[in-house]
C-alpha cells in the first residue's frame, strides 16, 4: 500500500515532465533529485490525512501530493548550493550541482519552484479548491514561509537566538512545508474552517516536532542511524533546542509537541469522521525512546 | 496615465510583501529588484491588450500584471548570479547579488517565482479565471517556457546553432512571458478559445521580434542608447539573429514579425470588439527605421 503511494506519486511527477519537454538536460537534473531517495514525508502524510477522512485517493490527490514534492525538492537543490550550505553529498550522492553544474541546479530548483502550481492547476478538481490549495501552498513555500525562512536561518547564524527567534525560523523554514499536508488534506476532504483551523494548529505542532526530532538526532544519533554526518550542528556552532534548551529538556518538549498533536486528532475523530489510525501510527513513529 | 499604471503595479506588488513579512532583509532584496527601473514591458502590454478588449482595468489586473513581472524579475536576478552570466551590474546599479550576497540573491529569485502565485489567487477574480491564469504562467515560466529556455540558451553556447534552434530557444527564453500578456488579457476579457489562439500567436511574433530587434540593437547600438555594454553577445561569440542571417535580412525578418503581429490584431478589430490602437501604438515602437 505504501509502496503503491510512493509509485503514484513519482508517476505524477515524471507525467508532468514528460508531456513538457523543452530541455532534456534539465528534466534530467530536475528528475536526478526528485529520485535521490526522498522518504516523500510530506506527501504521504497528506495522503494518510486524507484517507483518514475516508477519502479514496484519487490521480488529482496524487498530483497535489506531487506538486508539494516537487517544491521540497526544489528547495533542497537550492540549500546545497555553494552560496548556501555548500553541500556535496545528500544521501550519499552527489549533489544536483556536483552531479551536473551550478546554473543547472539554480534552474532545476526553479522549475520544482514554478511547475508545481501547473501541476495542481491542470488536475481534475473543482477550480475553487485548486486555487485554495495553490493559495495556501503559495504562502507556505515563498517569501511568507519556507524561503522567508531559510533567510532568517541564514541571517541568525551569526547571531545568538533566543528560543523564541528559533521558533519563527523552524516555523517558516520546515514548518510551514510540514502543516500543507494537513490543510491541503483537509480543503481536498471539503472541511469546514473550523476543521481547518484544528489540521493547521496539528500540522504546526508535527513540523515543530520534526524540528525537535532532528536537533536531537543531530547529538545523539550514529552515522548509520542518521544516513548522515552526526553532530553537524554541534560543529556549525549553530542554534538548536538542545543548545538552548539543553538535550532532557528537548526530548520533554518533543513528546509534548506530539501529544498536543494527537490530542487534536482525538477531537476530531470524536466530533467527525475522522480515523486517526494510520495519522497517529505516523506521529507515533516519531518519539524518541530513552 | 502611463504613470499611474506604473504606480499600480509597484503598488500590487508592494502590497503583497507588506502583508506577508517574514524577513525584512528579503523582502528588501526581492524589493531592491523589482524597483530597479524596468521599464513593465510585459505588465504594460497586459494592461493595454485588456483595454483593446474595452476593458476597465481594476485592482486583480494590476495583481495578474505584477505577478507576471514578478516572474521576470526573479529570472533577472537568477540570470545575473555568478554561475550564470556574472553580472555586477544591470541598468547601472548592483545587480541583487552584490548588492546582497548571492544566498539572499539566490532566494530573492526563490521568492519571485513563488509568491505570485499566491497573489494570482488571493485576488478578486472567479476561481475558473485564476486557474487558467497560473495553468499559463506556470507553463510560460517553468521548465516548459522560460527556465527551459535559459537551459537550452547555455547548452548551446558551446554548439552551432541553427536558425531553427535559435528560435527554440528565445521561442522559451523569453517568449513565453512575453506572449503570457497576451493571453491572460484574452482570459481575463473573457474571450473565446478562437481569440486566445490568435492573441497566442500574435504574442508569439512580439515575441520574437523583442529577440531579434535585441540581438540587432547589441550589434548596432552604442552604450548610451542600448543603457549597457554593446556587442556583447559578438564579444561573446553568441549566435544571434545577425550572426546567423547578417544584419539586413534580420531587420526585414523584424520588420515581417511585426507586421504578422499587427494583420492578427487588424483581424481581431474587425471581428471584436478590440481597439488595436494602443497596442499598434505599442508594436510600432519597437521597429528600427534605417
Amino acid at each position: 500500500m505504501t509502496d503503491d503511494k510512493l509509485r503514484y506519486i513519482d508517476r505524477a511527477i515524471q507525467a508532468y515532465y514528460e508531456q513538457n519537454l523543452v530541455s532534456e538536460r534539465l528534466t534530467e537534473a530536475i528528475l536526478y533529485s526528485v529520485n535521490a531517495g526522498g522518504k516523500r514525508i510530506r506527501p504521504m502524510l497528506l495522503l494518510a490525512v486524507l484517507e483518514a477522512f475516508g477519502h479514496e485517493l484519487t490521480m488529482s490527490h496524487y498530483q497535489v501530493a506531487a506538486a508539494l514534492e516537487m517544491i521540497h525538492t526544489g528547495s533542497l537543490i537550492h540549500d546545497d548550493l555553494p552560496a548556501m550550505d555548500n553541500d556535496d553529498y545528500r544521501r550519499g550522492r552527489l549533489t544536483n550541482h556536483k552531479q551536473f553544474d551550478e546554473a543547472t541546479a539554480i534552474l532545476a530548483g526553479d522549475s520544482l519552484f514554478l511547475d508545481p502550481f501547473g501541476l495542481i492547476a491542470q488536475s481534475n478538481l473543482s477550480a475553487d479548491i485548486k486555487i485554495n490549495l495553490i493559495l495556501e501552498l503559495a504562502n507556505a513555500s515563498g517569501s511568507s514561509g519556507m524561503v522567508g525562512g531559510q533567510m532568517l536561518d541564514i541571517e541568525g547564524e551569526s547571531a545568538q537566538l533566543s528560543p523564541t527567534a528559533l521558533n519563527q525560523i523552524h516555523a517558516n523554514k520546515t514548518g510551514q512545508l510540514l502543516t500543507f499536508p494537513f490543510v491541503a488534506a483537509g480543503i481536498l476532504a471539503k472541511q469546514s474552517q473550523a476543521v481547518l483551523a484544528s489540521l493547521r494548529q496539528a500540522g504546526q505542532l508535527v513540523g515543530m516536532a520534526f524540528q525537535v526530532r532532528d536537533d536531537i538526532l543531530d547529538l545523539t544519533a550514529s552515522f548509520e542511524e542518521l544516513g548522515k554526518t552526526p553532530q553537524k550542528d554541534l560543529a556549525a556552532d549553530k542554534a538548536t533546542y538542545p543548545s538552548l534548551l539543553g538535550l532532557e529538556q528537548s526530548k520533554t518538549m518533543l513528546d509534548q509537541l506530539l501529544n498536543q498533536a494527537q490530542a487534536i486528532f482525538q477531537t476530531l475523530e470524536e466530533a467527525h469522521s475522522f480515523d486517526q489510525t494510520k495519522v497517529v501510527a505516523f506521529i507515533e513513529r516519531l518519539r524518541l525512546n530513552g
